[in-house]
């Protein structure tokens, strides 16, 4: 799987630095160019992965790759905002707004977003249906019955005084987290137009176990190694995975997750032997 | 061409409640819909005919409709954030910011442009290839080499000390309302399949007079006409057409380009008489 993902890893970085390449020069480009640089690429990897699976090209899947990257680099820059969450670290360097400036990161998360549908809109990815399939599912995904639904319960969890129960902390996640997750592990049956039943399957519970691990990461996690704060959650009393479940509880149920996640993939076999991989080192990883 | 206007306006309030209400009730629908209430609806109007003078339907036009003027309510949402332009008034009510949070404000514009891009997916726009022009056209227009990077343009003129030029001015207002003016006014083409050059050169020169009369509307405007505060530009020491060629020949360079702008629909003879009644009113306009 390394060999795969570092693959993947230089692929999808070589696809966002050639589409920044395109735009006006300046500091709106450059701030773009910052954002996109580094992370795990866990989308970017679930994306080209499910295209393998679904007899779809890297030349194809690459643009959905980038897409889904650089709306993932967006939301971070704007979730780190001091209005939002307030970070002022991220992957080990200053966030957006603080190596530049306020306006500056919310204009390049906003161009961000566009880039992302313009990178799906590619000739290369497929006949003009299958892209018009991703951009529905892909808005779908992200916006306000999506990822920024999912922002704005975070943001209301925050201020309010109840806190969370898990019912609400799983809708919650499904939606901030869960939804751009199923969406890449999707991507591949919706450019063939088949059937995306089971990755969306294994991608539920892969989303839900990811975010379990970041509870616990940001709980018993090092900031050197994770590149962000960590214990923010318990310092705004934050309801979490960790919090309600406890440490053990909280690792257990990601096991029970990974366990459900490689079930789904039953009916690739060994092809999906990467993907497998992946969930296991979804709760394995320390950063 | 009143008539007409009117019949758009409560079309497309009709495309954006509807689409809004498919999402989770709660601040972030309610934001959304605050903020696309209102507005002279030009650009939606702008779809519209040119989509009627290719012999488009209003039908398939108004999701495009509706996707720019959801755009354009984005736009504005995040250009009155406390770090951008930091406004406190739009259409004679508080800022979305304002009148909800930042956090609210910056999330509801996020999601409004996924919302445009759904919007232009949308079945009924056309065929599939149709929509992939259209949502091509409009992320160049939109992103970080159209609008985006005109407002950036516009935020780094506010802290230069060198005041732009005329050459400046016009680069950064083709790029931050001209380029949405010409996407909509080349909607109909776009989705038809025709040339849209005389569209897109009718769209320039009314975009260029559209910001000239924006500027002389800062200077000499009634802030309960227009809706927004006024004098800002000479309170921020800004460069605009009428500090640069005053009142009287930011007036007539006005009038000049909505003559060219006219001229340019020659082609369409009688049918375009809408755009040309549009083009005169941009100059007449007092808010």
């Amino acid at each position: 799987m390394q060999t795969r993902m570092d693959e993947v890893k230089a692929q999808v970085q070589g696809a966002l630095d050639s589409a920044i390449a395109l735009l006006p020069s300046g500091e709106l480009a450059d701030a773009m160019a910052y954002a996109t640089v580094g992370g795990k690429r866990i989308r970017a990897f679930l994306v080209m992965e499910s295209a393998r699976l679904h007899g779809v090209s890297d030349d194809a899947a690459l643009p959905v790759a980038a897409a889904v990257e650089a709306l993932h680099a967006y939301s971070l820059v704007h979730d780190d905002l001091p209005s939002m969450d307030d970070d002022d670290l991220r992957r080990g360097m200053p966030t957006c707004h603080v190596q530049w400036s306020e306006a500056t990161a919310i204009l390049a998360g906003d161009a961000l977003q566009t880039l992302a549908f313009r990178l799906l809109a590619d000739d290369a990815v497929g006949d003009a249906e299958a892209r018009i399939r991703l951009i529905r599912a892909f808005a779908d995904a992200v916006g306000a019955g999506g990822m920024v639904w999912g922002q704005a319960l975070d943001i209301a969890a925050e201020t309010s005084i109840e806190p969370l129960d898990m019912k609400a902390i799983k809708r919650l996640q499904g939606a901030k987290t869960g939804a751009l997750i199923r969406f890449a592990a999707t991507a591949g049956p919706l450019i063939a137009g088949d059937d995306p039943e089971h990755l969306d399957r294994y991608a539920a519970k892969l989303g839900s176990a990811f975010q379990i691990m970041d509870d616990i990461l940001d709980v018993i996690g090092d900031e050197n190694v994770t590149g962000k704060r960590v214990g923010k959650d318990d310092a705004a009393g934050k309801a979490t995975f960790v919090s309600i479940m406890g440490l053990d509880g909280a690792r257990g149920e990601a096991r029970r997750l990974v366990q459900d996640a490689e079930a789904a993939l039953e009916t690739y076999g060994e092809a999906a032997g990467n993907l497998r991989e992946l969930a296991r080192f979804v709760i394995e990883r320390d950063t």
